[in-house]
């Protein structure tokens, strides 16, 4: 499954905890396995949802583990691999190639501002060593640093840094990323309200955390798409915005879990300092989810 | 033709001045005309391409006129008519109804940041004094003032204000006005290179000074929206968007006259401050009109 | 007076309006008395504050000739004379000069963004027509346009323009502007809640509207500031901090009339689209007003 | 000395790493006595300039170690304990109390946009298991959150938060907090270009890396201040800013280590993905050094 170009539905598991705030891995692969059988063209551990910044090395790594076990090449695994230094993404990339997954994903995680030429040369390292292709991904709201449409072109320069993430929200990087880089690479949507621009913009896939909720409207505005129904996607689009809405602005590992829950599934806990929505907001997110099916 | 919802290509002349910076009455006619015969679906003299707030109350009178009498209901005019104060705005507006408009549009033109109570007050005070419909625009980067999405809910409870442009170039904002205000209002894009991202939203047309230089890009770009045929749309949108881009960034009066006389076509002067682009940037313009065509 | 350079508080007159919204121009001497008498270092009429931009070219000679006959030569009168376009901007920047005035202040208004060189080209149009000073003034918020540092240095090279209004609320501009213009070059303050930040940054004057109220506060800063008193300074600028945070928060035009009205002072009526405070908003005032005094 | 409020300048250190990107603490210590020696009233280790994000748990531990040890008691001593979960923050917390600190620094670090309340507990599970003082640190810029001066008064009513670092670089907070929280409450300065505005402000103190390389301007400036001098203040500002701007500029760990060099004295590498300044950085630096001295 190597060097497959991922496509379509890339669905984001969180990471339960338990009442100590410890990873639980079984109720994980229980979560993650949810997201397989309902059809995700592929599946992403270790992002932002599944609140990577926030877990040990260890932890990390028998995430890593159990995902690629529990999928078990029935769709494509992209792990997340971010970390504030060089050294760590490196370790943590050998680490996901090692235990089988198809690509990595990283964030130029920072603390301090990152120059251009400083954030090429971390690409670089990481991916002279490993042989796997990798997601360079840009996210300002959590990574702190926007990689500008020229830096995604120079990243693009580096063999296996074949795929963008745009978490921007702004249309017009997809639309340069499209007419600028051409037919080869491709781009992915990671910024939920804007799924049917992206992909009325041509992106190949949209990285998502919905499909822990309504797996089927995701997939079915991708199918649209493909079908060239534009009429046929803007109706199945209009019918989740205000979820989408709804889980980015409140954080999506909070209103994962939350979502989980109003469904009767159970997601675990969160890690401090993240904390369970407030009542006020379940009782919106309740309506909301109400209203959907 | 009053009344009539507008939809389509609505397409912005320029407001050409003869070389001691008086409104050149003849050049605009010829100017316009081409608009119409092109194909437009409507026009839209008075906006922002046609520097409007630069104008003496009689040169926009003057321009109101002209307009009118050469498109002799071929296709619908939507008259420009803010101003800073209400009552020049109700001025105006008479003014334009009474030369026979089909609608006017109105931005409330801010110095003094206005509070949504004084905008409401402002367009009500406006609409008591007309009887065709109102296009309320929002567009802070030359009005000054954002109108948040709550605010034009409260604008369309005025009864004849019933049309929406959106000029931030935000699509989320578009998102929430057709989910919100439902299917009796109509959204138009004022934001050239959101045209696909607008469309593919639902929006009923396209406000835009595009046509003056490529009026069948424009008019194809909304054909394909209507046959429901994306892929279509994505192709010529993409043909046209670094065009659209470059008219957006350098300033729509100074891009439209500089590729106008790059087209061979006499587009007049301008009024001062506003200076003709450099030698570079035509330079630029010209490639990116060659790769249109 | 002319070529005068201005310095301590130059305090902005609000133009006031009777109950048809037309100027009440025996109110605004009364007014401009006031500031006279209470000790104000020089008069700034025509200035955001009066609302310059909703007057028609025949209410701002009459404002300026009333000025200019009112004060008598007893404090310098800087006019403002700000317009869109360039012709306007001259005719009133002339009217000023044969009127008495000491200098002229001019805000690149703009509707379209104005480049670089066309805001040079403005401002060194106007210089040529007139022999006194011209400060230039620097307001995105209400202007449209942030003129960078380097900017103003151009305009500086300008013979008559001679000084600089910087208002953007950032105390670093200031540091620029003495760092780098020398000791030639006179800068000032329009940032209210600014004040003791810029004159301890080296300001030669406080452009105002506090004045209308609170005259003694004002005066007593700067001379906290030339008696190089920093913990007097700082105890009087706390002491009218609130008021100064509150009347630029809610608009001046509407503040300093609601606190005249407050004072039990007639301020006249506003012209709409501006409206006067709401209850809650007068209610507040009133209680920051209490706190001052 | 706990429970000392700290006053004055309070110096950070560098953290140096050998070729290997390794922390070399005899170095360390070595840069931490210059400032001891130089004058500076307390030092404070793994802040922002002492890279503590890129630190292991172990190497964290060394440096507070090695810091309490060489300081011996001369001055106070500020360790900074942030990090991600809440439960790391109360380890580096409890360890920076067991080994002697006079206090610790907490920036509420977040990759996902933590709500006020989830910043509230967070401040008071690690407040409940120390008994040193907390300064609550405002820093978006690297931290990802802004905490709002109401947040920060909430912050407040945990007993031993008493100390808030301000370094949005927005002088208005400063103005806020004094005029807000009253007397009990010192509200130091980590903004470097705003440190005379901060003083005007009534700043307790200023953090800052710059005394790694101009310790006695710093020491200067604030010397001025409680001489009530302002003009002196004004004047020694003035020489140092040019150097302020371009350290906050440029980074401070890469332009302090940069700055060692071009006066001879040995600062280590870097941790990748930080690196150098590039030679033509190295160049301007060494003009605004030169001008300084």
């Amino acid at each position: 499954m190597k060097n497959t170009t991922l496509k379509g539905i890339i669905a984001y598991p969180i990471t339960p905890f338990d009442q100590e705030e410890k990873v639980d891995i079984l109720l994980y692969k229980k979560l993650l396995e949810r997201l397989v059988v309902s059809g995700s063209h592929a599946v992403a551990p270790l992002g932002s949802t599944g609140v990577m910044p926030y877990l040990t090395d260890e932890e990390k790594e028998a995430i890593t583990e159990a995902t690629l076990q529990q999928v078990n090449n029935r769709v494509p695994v992209l792990v997340g691999v971010s970390n504030l230094t060089t050294d760590k993404t490196i370790y943590h990339a050998k680490f996901a190639e090692k235990a089988g997954a198809s690509a990595v994903m990283i964030i130029p995680m920072s603390y301090w501002k990152l120059t251009d030429d400083e954030i090429v040369k971390h690409y670089d390292a990481v991916a002279r060593q490993i042989s796997i292709p990798i997601m360079a991904y840009n996210n300002p709201a959590t990574g702190g640093v926007d990689m500008s449409p020229a830096l995604l072109k120079r990243l693009l320069e580096i063999p296996n840094v074949t795929m963008i993430k745009e978490s921007t929200g702004d249309v017009q990087r997809m639309h340069y990323l499209k007419r600028e880089l051409g037919e080869e690479v491709a781009f992915y949507n990671g910024s939920n309200p804007l799924a049917l621009a992206a992909f009325s913009a041509g992106a190949s896939g949209w990285c998502t955390a919905a499909p822990n909720l309504i797996p089927e409207l995701n997939l079915n505005l991708y199918q649209a798409i493909q079908d060239n129904d534009l009429q046929e996607a803007q109706k199945v689009f209009y019918k989740q915005l205000n979820l989408l809405k709804f889980i980015v602005s409140k954080g999506l590992p909070r209103t994962i879990k939350a979502g989980l829950k109003i469904q009767g599934i159970e997601g675990g806990f969160l890690r401090s300092p993240l904390k369970p929505l407030t009542e006020n907001e379940i009782a919106e997110f309740k309506l909301i989810l109400k209203e959907v099916f």
